[in-house]
């Protein structure tokens, strides 16, 4: 038969009808005259009577949790005193009740939700997706699909897809292989972004385009990574990077206000990543509460307190974070962050009613006065200090902040969503173990054209990329930039990250020759999707918003992939395992 | 700056207005005086006039086809006698020609198309799609998709993504493997389809699902085929396969009336498999064109010609299609595409003033009455004979009746599309090489409930599957089932096929389990859209529709993919290459 509608639909003009309802036993309650089942469909669950003596009763008594049944009968109010909020104001008085299929007992208890074992819930994944508060983040998912594919066919996007079996692409992690039957010995890769492709197609003169894209990087899994992933991917001709960040605001406005009709600000707060990082130590502050560093740099230069004196000398800063009352506990466990995070220590002191007491407090009498009328620091609370080479100091002090979040909960004081642009990260950075050169994004971002002057000398450490991040709650949610469309542009960055010719057509060649061909101004932007759905949800972590997640030894419990193959497959793919 | 609009958007209204276009340079005509140039971008042309003395003709002059250019001047109507339909009435008259991007000399000219060859094209693929053709056929296709995604999301149907890095499905075609790092001698498999997780999903209660799917099939390559393909992945529960097809007409008519305004049937035209068999001689018949085959078993039992008394007594058939009047070339030409279809011959005879004629005339003598009555072949006519064993017959005919449409363009008087549903699917089948029964569709289809007691049994061959196709012009564009949800139907289709306990367990274990933990009736369907769109489209190959396809030995002459690696990456994933 035909149900009369999802459980979330049943409304006071049904009370009387005849009503079908389809879906499982969340619970049975025999009380030997009368039966009440609790019935779960994805929308919600409703009680069901079924009384003695209906030729339903038979059935009831047979119904375990977890069997599909169909019910019919009369919807009515439940009897005063027994009438709850929404749904539990009704219940069906079952007429018939039909078992469609029968249940052995769940492993786990459903209600039991996140104290049971990942281990057994992914083992289990189709029974853990039947509690209500996973549906909730698909649909939610769903919801931000259709907002963003229905803004962007309006805005004359074309939904293109491209390749899975390709070439390696410009990221620099690891590529996932695939081995190849009809080219033996050769391997495809599977793309860690349509980057090149988007490119293609912006040369192709497609103008507009996006993709709901899978994305794989065989990287070592962490709590929030997954070897595949999806990305919203678009990128747009004949614009700049205003043009892009004007439509992609538009287009969270739009998302934002239609799934959680919550608006978000127009425009978007932008700071530049050297504002970021000067003032909260990350590239993806969260926002939600201020706590900013304080820049003391210029009170220690010359002074007697040796360990800034010292680190401003060497031409480095001195910040200073303004925190609550804190323990001594929470200030040894605050410093343990800090040197997890490359400092030597966590200098500090306590705002007391005379002035400063503890801490590094007997050596900055000099610059007492200037500390607190800086900070603001209010008696009780505590400063904490971080002194150094620029980028180390504010990182180490930007994890103290993060952790000062978490023990004060100063997040939830704030907006439940805070979003803003950062803007303007370097062109190049030097990697940290071979002091070379290298991209920050990737070789096809565009300078800021003031700075290309810089490529090529000792100071190219100083070009601002036309590159911008989406920072939610202090997560990366997108990044993007602006592209190179100049061939010659594009040598010289090659060059600036030490790209031989050769070394740079071999990764890129058809790209580098298309580059050639007319090709556009253009950029664009790619948002990591199942990390937005996992902050819009508030869920913990992107296993909760991703439908067959894999564990972090990159297994799948459910499925047992990957698993092994026969002898013969590895022949026709003309491969081996090796025996060491 | 930024454009006024795209090239397509230009109306009267600009007339005397200042405008600005971007695009290619399609063509540039130097008259000497004056110099005109076709502008390009995605939505057409547009003819821009660049006069002598102008800012813009120093600029002019150096442009080449394929430059990017921005134009901006006075759009005005071209002169009378030069002004043509729609654009072709517009002329920009550019006081400023700015070049964005140079470009080389192509390798070959857009306008040429297909009369280039593929593999050019293929190489060049981001020139290759800038002509409109191409740009019309994915703008279709993302319309398409836009349309499917609308039309689901206001049904309810959650758009929910299945892992890519999965185990072997149930299809049975060859997997691609991708090697695991992690788990150094294990793989996963690329999915051949989402089956599995979207019944998966149908267990978890999701009720309703859908997904723009990628599949991986390795394949050796025909030309319509691609190592990756994308389906139209959907799946519905508690319903039955009627709820399965109306939803399905609902959407395909959305989807037809939104992209191409055309009205498609409602309901749309079924056949079970059997008759399109025993009528086209096919399962995906083309029906733009009538020409069914008209039975004459009983004409010929017992009769005095031998080859046909002989097929009908060993009980096979005889099937006559009428066909135009053929020249001895085209009968031969017809009976060599019979012969490849394992017919024998060809038997034919003409229709002439005084009977029948040439080829078996004189032997059918007797059956000449019945013969003109029941075909109503008219003079000069041909009547094309099948006789043997009743699949074998019709296919060969059928192979005959779709040559006759692509000589005598039989199609074209019909429809532009014709759209019907192929129903009652055999259950099983005989692989041809072993004679063992085998799945028709996958062993997860559901059996008709009034045929299951032929399970085990010597008739098993007569069981109907509640599985159906979509057939568009002759293409399957679809394929689904509704599916077993009962264990213990599903422990009788494994035996049916032969499979073991251990071996259905070993290749669907999981999911075997899921089946018994509460399981709705549920059934579903998934389109091919890439043949869907090339049929839509018009196009004459898939490859047509898919931006950046592979060639037929799976390679992207683009991107040069797929390609060798170096040893220390197969080092880390713990293979070799064989040497043999």
């Amino acid at each position: 038969m035909k149900r009369t509608g999802y459980i979330e639909e049943i409304t006071e003009s049904w009370i009387g009808q005849n009503v079908v309802l389809q879906g499982w036993v969340a619970r049975r309650r025999d009380l030997g005259k009368l039966i009440f089942i609790e019935l779960r469909d994805r929308s919600g669950t409703v009680q069901v009577e079924i009384e003695p003596g209906s030729a339903a009763f038979a059935n009831a008594e047979k119904v375990r949790a977890e069997y599909v049944v169909e019910v019919e009968g009369e919807l009515r109010l439940r009897p005063e005193g027994q009438r709850k909020e929404g749904l539990g104001a009704f219940e069906l008085v079952a007429r018939r009740l039909e078992v469609l299929n029968e249940a052995r007992t769940p492993p786990f208890e459903l209600d039991a939700g996140e104290r049971v074992s990942e281990d057994v819930r992914l083992r289990y994944r189709y029974l853990d997706l039947r509690r209500p508060e996973m549906f909730r983040n698909f649909l939610l998912r769903s919801k931000v699909v259709a907002a963003v594919t229905r803004f962007l066919d309006q805005e004359g996007f074309l939904n293109v897809e491209t390749p899975m079996l390709t070439k390696s692409t410009p990221e620099g992690a690891r590529d996932f292989l695939v081995p190849s039957r009809l080219n033996q010995g050769e391997f495809y890769a599977l793309p860690q972004s349509p980057q090149l492709f988007k490119q293609l197609l912006m040369i192709s003169g497609f103008d507009r385009y996006y993709q709901i894209a899978r994305c794989f990087r065989d990287e070592d899994l962490r709590s929030d990574r997954q070897p595949d992933f999806t990305q919203l991917d678009l990128e747009m001709s004949f614009v700049g990077q205003d043009d892009i960040l004007d439509l992609n605001e538009r287009l969270l406005r739009h998302v934002f206000q239609s799934v959680l009709d919550v608006e978000l600000p127009s425009p978007f707060p932008r700071l530049t990543y050297f504002e970021a990082m000067d003032c909260y130590g990350s590239d993806k502050p969260d926002l939600r509460f201020e706590s900013a560093f304080v820049d003391v740099t210029d009170l220690f230069r010359g002074a007697s307190f040796k360990a800034f004196a010292d680190a401003v000398a060497a031409g480095g800063s001195v910040k200073v974070l303004r925190a609550p009352e804190l323990t001594r506990k929470q200030i040894d466990e605050l410093e343990r962050v800090a040197k997890q995070n490359g400092a030597r220590g966590l200098a500090w002191l306590r705002r007391d009613a005379d002035g400063f007491g503890g801490g590094i407090s007997k050596f900055v009498e000099a610059q007492r006065e200037q500390l607190l009328s800086r900070t603001g620091v209010q008696t009780g609370e505590t400063l904490l200090f971080s002194a150094g080479e620029w980028r180390g100091a504010v990182e180490a002090l930007g994890a103290v902040r993060i952790a000062l979040r978490d023990l004060f909960d100063l997040a939830a004081k704030g907006p439940r969503f805070h979003i803003a642009w950062v803007t303007d990260f370097p062109q190049l950075d030097r990697d940290p173990e071979t002091g070379k050169w290298t991209y920050m994004h990737h070789p096809f971002t565009a300078p800021h054209p003031a700075d290309e002057q810089y490529f090529g000398t000792e100071q190219q450490g100083r070009i601002r990329a036309q590159a911008y991040d989406l920072v939610l709650n202090g997560f990366e949610v997108g990044g993007g930039s602006v592209r190179i469309h100049d061939p010659k542009v594009q040598t010289r960055m090659f060059e600036a990250i030490g790209f031989s010719e050769a070394q740079a057509r071999e990764k890129f060649g058809f790209f580098m020759d298309a580059l050639e061909y007319g090709t556009p101004p253009h950029g664009g932007i790619a948002w990591g999707l199942d990390r937005l759905v996992m902050v819009m949800s508030g869920a913990s972590s992107i296993r909760e918003v991703i439908a067959f997640p894999k564990n972090n030894r990159g297994s799948d419990l459910m499925a047992e992939a990957p698993g092994p193959v026969e002898e013969a497959q590895l022949a026709d793919l003309g491969l081996a395992l090796r025996r060491d």
